[in-house]
């Protein structure tokens, strides 16, 4: 009897020590699975800031939402960004999932982006206003500019742990229907953002593209002196 | 005597005390006109990143040199960008001030920017290929892309403390011939970047100027649900 006891006492300690242990690899391979997703690919030639070699378009996302507040810290560092005569051409014009437009907004994306886009919290519409200055002269640099704030925009939101995911593959005629944007404005680019979710709720296809991009070197795009690019 | 001596002790801590006093009021003084030249005007809505708001176009510079590893670090920035397909369309061209191209180079700005571009360590061109992928399409987004890009080569400028003042004040189509840059190509901005100086070496009206502008708020430029500028 009391040899039978000891044995069933060991057989569940047995069990105990495998069952921390799986875990304990479950974790490790979860780990491993992570880190390949989020820093594969991405080598430093020289150092940089960490939020902005971290900062990437995913398109996994968990369909939550965002506060007000975590939104508006978003605008607020687009806010910052420079601009001939702090002109501040860009626009921005959002729309939430709790909203009544929501639905139509996602539609204007091109379906292949709505697959992953129907997760997002939010979804951002980024404008540029086209003059400057009280004589309305055409400017140069009002994409560019804009372009600047939304980085911003970008890296905040990465640094939130958001997903903060530019696109240009949406209807850009119906867009400026749709939200009656007259032509001294230009679309620039839609903002998908949302929390981040789990990479394997994504189509097949997508989720091969779940991991961080590389880049060209910098010699491929720098250039001392002279102009010399081999494109 | 023994009188005599403490008196002596007494009046040297006297002096010793106001000596520490004076050094901490020096520091407090320049702590203010840095702040005051630094940190002026900025009140942010909401949380952000320091980087993002401390990020400004000063004009002050020292005529120091900067070294290679510090300018490669801000392309190492640039390249981190976000563009369609990765397209990563922007290229930069920079003259430093020792190469034999600097003072044509820097006969590109117009004279107000020359005042005090002449005391930058490096001129950067950026320019953006208008055209994406093997037919050839232009592109919606370069200039957009090419200013995402500029934005985190400024951030990563402001957090290594270099000066990096991006200027449209400058002959485009004089820099266009001067480094033989093709029709395939738009120039976007030039960048002067330099070490840090004294305000006071500026130009009275210069030196007015040199401190951080302010912006408009949220509530004028982002619109929920529905486009309504009131430009």
């Amino acid at each position: 009897m009391k040899a039978l006891l000891i044995k069933n006492y060991i057989f569940f300690l047995i069990l105990l020590l495998s069952l921390i242990f799986a875990i304990f690899c479950i974790k490790k391979l979860a780990n491993f699975y992570q880190n390949k997703n989020h820093i594969s690919n991405r080598k430093s030639e020289y150092p940089v800031l960490d939020v902005i070699i971290n900062r990437w378009s995913s398109r996994a996302m968990s369909g939550q939402e965002i506060s007000d507040q975590e939104l508006m810290s978003l605008f607020e560092a687009a806010k910052w960004a420079p601009s001939p005569f702090n002109n501040q051409p860009w626009r921005f014009i959002y729309v939430k999932r709790d909203s009544l437009k929501w639905q139509d907004a996602l539609s204007l994306l091109y379906p292949g982006n709505r697959l992953w886009s129907k997760d997002a919290a939010v979804l951002v519409l980024a404008l540029s206003y086209k003059y400057s200055g009280p004589d309305k002269k055409l400017s140069r640099t009002h994409s560019f500019d804009t372009g600047g704030a939304c980085q911003n925009l970008a890296i905040q939101g990465c640094y939130m742990g958001l997903v903060v995911h530019p696109v240009e593959g949406f209807d850009y005629e119906k867009t400026r229907e749709f939200f009656k944007i007259d032509p001294n404005y230009d679309i620039e680019v839609m903002y998908v953002i949302g929390k981040p979710g789990n990479p394997e709720s994504l189509p097949q296809n997508l989720r091969k593209l779940e991991q961080k991009s590389s880049r060209k070197t910098i010699a491929q795009f720098v250039f001392k002196d002279e102009f010399n690019d081999k494109i």
